[in-house]
């Protein structure tokens, strides 16, 4: 872009002062929001039970209930019901929250998650949230948390197949302020997740949300969850191939301010 | 992935003692470290010139090396020099540095940035300093900043016609811990640049870093330019579909703790 006449200079002095004075989010609307889980465990064909899946649901819901969040989750839902549940989410009138939260546990790929029936592209997710689609949410953050496995070296050769115009989007793409997206692992690198006691990065996630939820900023908290699963968790496998690995997070923010969990009366919601 | 049997889950009380003790990076080193800048003005062809670019270069020098990198910048460099001048910054001794920075200033899309000859893929500045590659920087800060234009309207047949093979990468893989990558916006979306005054994205970068550089952690001054670049800018041209056009810089991050720049004698580096 070249024939820009603004002629604007970098970061005036008031300017600074006044992004000081707005540095965080706003928090004491009068309900913390709407959080959606999708949660996946079994899927119509050719992709592994996702056994644990359950204690990871759990656990978020505890720990978002706990920050205040109005909790729904959803448990192997397809495609296309994912997606009229996002349009419905984006329909609701947030003015009285200050966020908006959607987990995803489920498998998933290069460019793509795992619905029950078929894949699905992340950006479903989040276009709906744009400041054009949902103005009650501008300004606001809009946080994604994805702990997507790479799924099985079996699943790969059926799931890649779908993957026919990914060179046009990737699992990151978002363009506008005010997003967070977390996920756990990059695409194509394994995400851990055990039958018990379920998957790393939740579980890492879930302990830093309950005990330090409401002490730092939410960048804060994820590169504490990126060190504890980088350095604490390595896989321990009968399998060769999956003995001994390691997991790294990934944070991608186009968040504009700090956002801090302040204390708020505790929601019980229902499935 | 199913057979982990290492049934750790979430994050022990000791642990977490020993995450917050360790919360932050070591910027106590002998040195800062060193800052790399490729500065792109002009291009064998096709590519408009990117008048203002040098402000860019001017200003981020000064900034890094008031933050105490030895900063050295390197103008208008064929696709194979910026490879080489990578290996050889990856194989230098930094034990006694604090971390590691490279800029770059140049056109780009999505997956690729423009050197003086041909495009090339981002991850070549990076996958040198996984730690395999570069064990005196395992575990400190690897930070990358990108302003990459998507190029003119014109410009888009040509340089698309080399993305044979972009389904495979995208511009913010990493798959390694301690990095963060700072894009000027997201690719096929504009990043504005001013010809007499330099671009949106360095300009307030440069602004933050000068003003707070020591006074809050990387995320947060990120936050802050995404904060000033997506509020304060919007584009000001004579052409109608350049005309108040808004820009959203991103955050990649797989930082594993606070990077918070302390203050460290000035170092006077040379092009």
């Amino acid at each position: 872009m070249e024939a820009d006449h603004s002629k604007r200079e970098g970061i005036r002095e008031d300017e600074l002062d006044s992004l000081e004075a707005n540095a965080t989010y706003n928090m004491n609307h009068k309900a913390r929001g709407s959080a959606i889980i999708f949660n996946h465990e079994h899927f119509l064909e050719n992709l592994d039970q996702r056994k644990g899946t359950d204690v990871d649901a759990f656990k978020l819901r505890n720990s978002l209930e706990r920050l205040g969040f109005s909790v729904v989750s959803y448990k192997d839902r397809k495609a296309e019901e994912i997606e009229n549940i996002i349009t419905e989410a984006s329909e609701v009138d947030h003015s009285e929250y200050d966020c908006f939260v959607v987990a995803i546990l489920s498998h998933g790929g290069n460019g793509y998650i795992n619905a029950y029936d078929h894949p699905y592209k992340p950006d479903i997710l989040w276009t709906k949230f744009s400041a054009d689609n949902c103005k009650t949410l501008v300004g606001k953050p809009k946080l994604f948390f994805i702990q997507a496995c790479q799924g099985s070296e079996l699943d790969n050769g059926i799931t890649l197949s779908v993957q026919t115009d990914s060179s046009s989007t990737n699992e990151f793409s978002f363009h506008e302020e005010d997003f967070l997206i977390a996920n756990s692992s990059i695409p194509g690198f394994f995400s851990f997740r055990n039958e018990e006691k379920g998957s790393y990065f939740v579980g890492s996630l879930c302990s830093m949300l309950d005990k330090r939820g409401t002490d730092y900023d939410i960048l804060t908290l994820m590169t504490m969850v990126n060190h504890h699963v980088a350095i604490y968790f390595e896989s321990n496998s009968e399998e060769e191939m999956y003995h001994a690995k390691k997991q790294i997070p990934c944070i991608h923010s186009t968040l504009t301010r700090r956002l801090k969990f302040n204390i708020k009366t505790k929601r019980i919601t229902t499935e």
